[in-house]
């Protein structure tokens, strides 16, 4: 098992795919490298283009017993510097990255003034219209317990069963950065950042508290509003 | 005046020079590009190639009357977008962002953990080895006061009176950085740096306070340790 923590900034996401890079296929041939075998991550779920993660967890087999501290030194010697193994254990047979998680933690930063950040650039969304952060937290609120998420989720998105349990969600401002944190025991393709899409608007008083509970009670993916830039999200956690 | 944002990353430093793209050259030009004029800025200060500045300031001489809002915007959509100026307004023609400066504040990061961060890269200085917080926090107490920074300035400085007052300084943790903030009425070129080096191995033990008290006193430019690496330093503040 391994924790990883990535710059999503330069890759297509997580997952594999024919038409760009991605961490997977990185991480898949840097190991392989160092352990001399083919291998397969499977991951706890994939991230989007561009999203970050400051621990993401994944799996592989191999038939190598080598001492997992310099096989960590291996593999990030090997990686760029925008990929880091953090961690890195032999765990029992039967963990499975994706299925053995109970929760998932997500991050999203807003930058909420005037004027855009330098710094931030890739690490947060530039709302410009100061926030009405009460609002927004009193309707966050409103997605705690088990709901149907499919207005928050993606048109084409591969899951069958849109019923999720939201255990904690907050919202706090440090430095003009406002911080929404969403635990759940799963999260549907682009569920938090259509849920940060409509939250803003909350915030911004172009949609109200109860409007936001009609889109929530809707399951209809044609109610939520726009899709929050990937830039501020980050997987925060996999909690096993 | 302005009060700008950089990620330094990618430039020689603040001040224009002949080999390099510095942040100085991109926003005399694109200021000039809006004002319809050629300017020239004066600094604070310089930052070196690849340090990072929160809020640098500057000012320039105009003779247009453009309404310093609209000025900003402009400005803005013409930076790239590791350079954002976040304060643009009208002052008495006495002021100068370097000779008015009372003091600046600068804030270093070190990344202390086993293994790098992919997120932090490009923000922080990372060593491995666990530091000893306790002890460096006794020994930048060391600082305080009026000093002959000497021993801390790089050798080339330009700058003939090294004598420089520290108002404050301090050295905070929070999820595995340490921060060591630092408040004087001036820097010599690499002082910071310098002293972040020398702390950095009181930190790890191969040097004691009392060989960093004095290094201090010898004022001598070869007794002080390592240069720490530029991309942990920001230049946060400058107060008038």
């Amino acid at each position: 098992m391994l924790i990883c923590e990535y710059d999503g900034t330069a890759y297509h996401g997580w997952q594999i795919q024919p038409n760009g890079i991605s961490i997977q296929e990185v991480l898949e041939e840097k190991i392989g490298i160092i352990i001399q075998e083919k291998i397969r991550l499977t991951a706890s779920g994939r991230t989007d283009a561009g999203v970050h993660a400051l621990n993401q967890v994944a799996n592989f087999r191999t038939a190598s017993h080598l001492n997992t501290e310099n096989l960590l030194r291996g593999i990030n010697s090997l990686l760029p510097a925008d990929i880091a193994v953090t961690v890195l254990r032999d765990v029992a047979n039967d963990f499975h990255a994706r299925y053995s998680a109970k929760s998932k933690v997500y991050v999203y930063r807003i930058l909420n003034r005037p004027v855009k950040s330098a710094l931030d650039r890739n690490y947060s969304w530039h709302v410009r219209t100061p926030l009405d952060l009460e609002t927004m937290r009193e309707t966050a609120d409103l997605l705690r317990g088990t709901h149907d998420f499919t207005s928050f989720c993606a048109a084409g998105g591969d899951a069958h069963d849109h019923v999720r349990t939201v255990m904690d969600v907050t919202l706090a401002v440090t430095d003009g950065i406002v911080t929404f944190t969403i635990e759940a025991n799963g999260f549907l393709r682009y569920m938090v950042r259509n849920i940060v899409g409509l939250l803003v608007d909350v915030g911004r008083g172009s949609v109200t508290s109860d409007d936001f509970k009609e889109v929530l009670a809707a399951r209809d993916r044609t109610k939520a509003g726009i899709t929050a830039p990937p830039q501020g999200l980050f997987l925060k956690e996999v909690r096993y």
